[in-house]
């Protein structure tokens, strides 16, 4: 393969989360056949934890089911992974092919591990979602639904409401809400009027959870205060959007930064890419990854730590700034 | 314009908020100009009540002031509404055509008229929304985002459920919620768990109303009742989506309508057009329209109320077979 095709898959596995690998029972006959590049891509997807599913094609082609056998047997040796054999052709052993990616996909593959976890049915929930003028007319922001259908499906009750009615909405639940989910923009707000025992969280601290690994982003974010003068900042956004006059990622995150330490050095980068040289920065800030898998943000979690860089993301770089950190994660015992 | 043309533009005017008619300077030097055209269209969406923008375009090209003046005068003479006169090449006077064009735009254009009428500030509004298997994973079906929405923008509270939390939250609102909002499909539950007085409605009710005429969909659906052997009745879906098991233009609707009277004849439509013919069918069940804005629907309501024909929608239509019809619709006083 070409340099640039490997690159290109090597970008791919980051965003991987069950990989297939397929070998035809034709390639036995080539003498050359060594299978060292998959087996460096199979080495490759098993070093980041990602699970592999082998499969031997093309068996309508086989002389006998002994040669069939032997060829598996042969895979398996050879790759350390367990292999299917298929052919798709003629349609044959498709079911146990599906079977052994159901049995291989990651379990939380998909689900939404949002709140769930941490209420109880029952559990009511008050929501603070002021509606600016950047929400979609007419809707609502994707956290605030995601959070609200979370919070059914989990069998809580969510009472809903903008800063106006938030002192008549805690009358309602007689100030006791099981935990409360507010807009990170009136936290000051909603955190003056509750007491300490009542569970306080973000929707951008839920949504940093369920993109990544909020624990390593605490850790991150907790190195904000020590940073020093001429350190380097990696800001790190999933997405090469227009960017807007007060963007965040080029103005507001610098400008609070710079609050702290007015000496460091800010590098922004944007798109799927994510530079090789991390070693230079003493923090990486990632975006909200609206634009990312879980998989992909997991992918730069995991470059990070491996070069000793802490990597944090922006709503829990912003809530570390603003000084709220540590009561919004506390409803999560982490 | 070819027979073809006229007949898509005529479909246009059907979905047409705003209308601007430009008329360009240099036509007034073609000796055979006599605008009949134009005058036709313009009669044509005067008919419908479609606000029309006068525009003479190319005043740049003008002999002189006056010429542009006496030009002006000649137009609004023909067309009967106010002209403006711009330049597109040199960009003159766009912002008188501007203001033109926000001050004839009719009032509830792009409006949600969901239900802020209905409620006051503070508001208790109890949601239930089950989340079935047809609801997106994760998400909120877009009635129930909306609504949402509007609830907040209005500065009530909605608490919402799904059935599981009924009991609870009716006792966390005290039995007394200002307004309750239910998904039709689990109405009778809902209706036995709540007093007489409670104001009740539905998602598709409130849908009904924003993309139509609430009032005139009731009485097309107070018709259903008298249907007689042999009278056809027309249902009109807006998407040609592929259709599913259950599909409810073609499987669900047609039995409830047979459930009244066993030999009706049910004629399926789907798609932009609606059929001329309207005349042979008793009733006319207009789809939700989730694929149609609002004007789209005023013009089929129109299209019907010419030819005398009843017509009402499908969430209206199920409330009356279903017999809850008058309960859902008191909250809006019609």
């Amino acid at each position: 393969m070409g340099a640039l095709r490997i690159q290109r898959t090597k970008e791919i596995i980051n965003k991987t989360d069950l990989a297939i690998l397929v070998i035809s029972l034709e390639e036995f006959s080539h003498d050359y056949k060594d299978f060292a590049l998959e087996l460096e891509w199979c080495k490759s997807l098993k070093s980041k934890s990602i699970p592999v599913v082998g499969v031997l094609n093309k068996i309508d082609l086989a002389a006998s089911k002994e040669d069939i056998i032997e060829k598996l047997s042969l895979l398996e040796d050879i790759f350390q992974i367990q292999f299917v054999s298929i052919s798709a052709e003629e349609k044959l052993n498709l079911k146990a092919l599906k079977s052994s990616i159901i049995k291989l996909t990651p379990e939380n593959f998909n689900s939404s591990n949002l709140v769930g976890d941490i209420i109880k049915s029952g559990s009511k929930v008050l929501l603070v979602a002021p509606q600016d003028i950047q929400a979609p007319k007419g809707r609502l922001i994707l956290p605030q639904v995601q959070v609200l259908r979370d919070l059914l499906d989990n069998k809580a009750i969510p009472v809903t409401v903008t800063l106006d009615n938030l002192d008549m909405a805690l009358e309602l639940l007689n100030y006791k809400p099981d935990l409360v989910i507010t807009d990170s923009q009136v936290f000051k707000i909603v955190h003056s009027k509750i007491n300490e025992e009542t569970p306080l969280t973000s929707f951008s601290i839920i949504m940093a959870r369920s993109k990544g690994d909020l624990a390593e982003f605490v850790r991150g974010a907790k190195t904000i205060r020590s940073l020093k003068a001429g350190d380097k900042i990696l800001i790190a956004e999933a997405c090469t959007h227009h960017q807007l006059k007060g963007d965040i990622a080029r103005e507001k995150l610098p400008t609070l930064l710079k609050s702290i330490e007015e000496n460091i050095i800010v590098d922004n980068y944007s798109g799927k890419d994510f530079p090789e040289n991390l070693n230079q920065y003493k923090l990486v800030i990632q975006c909200g990854s609206c634009m990312f898998n879980r998989a992909e943000v997991m992918s730069r979690i995991e470059s990070c730590k491996e070069k000793g860089v802490p990597i944090t993301n922006f709503g829990v770089a912003i809530a570390e700034i603003n000084g709220i950190l540590d009561r919004v994660i506390k409803p999560f015992h982490i």
